[in-house]
């Protein structure tokens, strides 16, 4: 696994607004946020010959390329799973440029989930499809939203080690506190309080209004080359020092981790961080930052655990007392996340994670050298861990 | 792009029978497919760590390996462009075991495409999507089905280079040929005339019935490993010695090249042959058997231009006397293709190529070293070269 490191790197990154409504296609967001990278890299539309998303985007490839004015398109993947598939993409990159299969390979996500669908509706079984006989494993028992099936997962987990609503609370309030700083978040000059966030509004229990990923528009766009190449380009190169796919036994494509060994452990954060380290030569104490995936805020608490920050169960006093914030040891989400940014399917965190290699982050961590960023928990997940030069 | 020639190989292959009713669903399907491939490559299902399909199989990677009793999946990735990506997943094998990211990739597809559906089938547009999107380019000018959409191509060719019906036979009749003498085939024993084709329905001009692929269900998987962990399992080993995917600019998803410099020639497959025979330090003359994705029989004739086995035009001539059956100076489609053994989405292809590498296949062509493979032809594309170690 080792073989990938610090081969390749993230040397362009591109968005669009974050809105309750683009006004514009999901295609168009695209091919906005893919210019703005690629011409953040320094590079021209007509080096990318390659392209990669997760299944759930609904932009085909040879559309943007064609609409980006493609010349030859010589790689191109897809990564099933939702948000647990975000940091898939990445890989595949790095891989192809590695192998030389591809130079120039852009990851892509745009998606208008507000104004044209939105992700926290209840599921429907209209029709039989292969998406909707694994969701009758579980939803005619209640689970019909991505928070209703994470509730189940964060109802056993206090069960397990005594987390509160309170302990909870250190989560939101750290994201908002990064995002209300950060210009390009949904929450820019809101931050939140503690009793702000007691006396919000219980949506499935235990979770909370701010405890929920926002449903926003908004489209994110990387580009991926060699490290070699890299030297030349205009920005200060992340280099992809590890990326890793990780699914456990037991592990459905939901965010219903119910067959596994223990529901309140994330078996696939633990996969997932034991290649990451090993892939990058580096242990937890490693990590300046972490963009951990917060579709669910307390989640987090459970990734870190998995991911060896803190002991299992103890991520209640991790994550207290500002630890979690920009000047505590392990700064988590410096953008605000998914709850407080805003939701790009995880994509916002790779653009946050690059930012705070090159030390350009609106909540800039001091001499940053590695960054780990993870996808969606709770289901087949994805990361990476990128570097400083 | 020579970093991955013979590094990885397929080692263990595995079908269905091919059948218009499986009687079962694509996942059952799936899960034989793979176990009899696994079990062919002398490993065990616990082995498997990654999972490779094109976008279309409906069967989703988490519900497989929960079915086979994996473990820990560490890759996963899919390919777009229906029949045009069938080849993706092994070059994605690949890169990820010769990465180090996974050891044991299991590549599938699994459909009941008669059953419980029909690409035959006009395409219908009763709701908003990307797809739809893309085909409303042209369907209101007739092309409602995959046939109808390349007999666009398949007219301008004729007209371009001066093919007749008459030439088109030599492909179906070389197909039928091989599928006759194939137990696996759904042609099997039935051999074709001239006759027979020149007498056949027009389904739409110029493509006659035995033009075109068939509809039926059948799963197929093949396994791929490490050529250096290849030495010590069962099988005489398939080498990759390229894989490679590829669209040209003006290419998009469907089998629509209408937007591309010449409507009559296959850019997609002049990329794809550029690549494979860089990647493998080989060129045409080095092929001995080619595997040419046959949906619609006459497009064999542009892929075999493309590829450069003959001349631009030249393929009416190069297809005559026997000289793409067992005896020919190219063999191809030994298996039957999907008009004659039965239609995979290409992937029965793959198997074809690795029986021939082995040496066991039905109609075995002598003294194999390189089998050229290549998946759907008019959409963007993928190929590969396998080879004897």
């Amino acid at each position: 696994m080792r073989k990938l490191k610090d081969k390749a790197a993230i040397v362009g990154i591109g968005a669009t607004e974050i809105s309750k409504n683009s006004g514009r296609s999901e295609m168009r967001m695209a091919v906005e946020a893919i210019s703005e990278a690629v011409a953040d890299a320094g590079l021209s539309l007509r080096d990318v010959d390659g392209l990669c998303a997760v299944s759930m985007d609904n932009n085909d490839e040879s559309e943007i390329f064609r609409n980006i004015g493609g010349r030859e398109l010589k790689f191109w993947s897809r990564t099933n799973f939702s948000g647990g598939g975000t940091l898939g993409p990445v890989l595949h990159a790095a891989m192809a440029v590695d192998a030389g299969i591809a130079d120039v390979v852009v990851c892509y996500r745009s998606l208008n989930q507000r104004s044209e669908y939105r992700f926290g509706q209840a599921l429907e079984f209209k029709t039989p499809s292969a998406l909707n006989a694994l969701f009758s494993y579980h939803a005619y028992h209640g689970a019909q939203t991505a928070a209703a099936m994470m509730a189940f997962i964060i109802q056993r987990y206090m069960h397990e080690y005594g987390a509160t609503s309170a302990d909870f609370a250190n989560i939101a309030l750290a994201a908002r506190k990064h995002a209300s700083t950060n210009p390009k978040a949904v929450f820019y000059g809101k931050p939140l309080t503690f009793d702000d966030y007691m006396a919000s509004r219980l949506v499935t229990d235990p979770l909370r209004l701010f405890d929920i990923c926002l449903e926003n528009d908004a489209a994110v766009a990387c580009v991926v080359t060699s490290a070699e190449r890299a030297k030349s380009l205009r920005q200060k190169p992340a280099l992809i020092r590890a990326g890793a796919q990780a699914a456990s036994h037991g592990l459905l494509g939901g965010i219903i981790n119910y067959y596994g060994d223990n529901i309140a452990q994330f078996d696939e954060m633990k996969l997932l961080g034991k290649q990451l380290y090993a892939a990058a030569d580096l242990t937890p104490a490693d990590i300046d930052v972490g963009i951990i995936y917060d579709h669910f805020g307390p989640s987090v608490m459970l990734s870190l655990e998995a991911l060896g920050f803190c002991k299992q169960g103890e991520a209640k006093d991790f994550i207290k007392n500002g630890n979690i914030e920009v000047g505590g040891s392990l700064p988590v989400n410096t953008h605000g996340g998914q709850v407080g940014e805003g939701y790009v399917h995880g994509m916002n965190g790779i653009t946050e994670a690059v930012r705070q290699v090159r030390g350009t982050a609106a909540n800039q961590v001091k001499n940053v050298r590695n960054v780990l960023v993870t996808s969606g928990s709770g289901l087949p997940t994805s990361g990476a861990i990128l570097s400083a030069a």
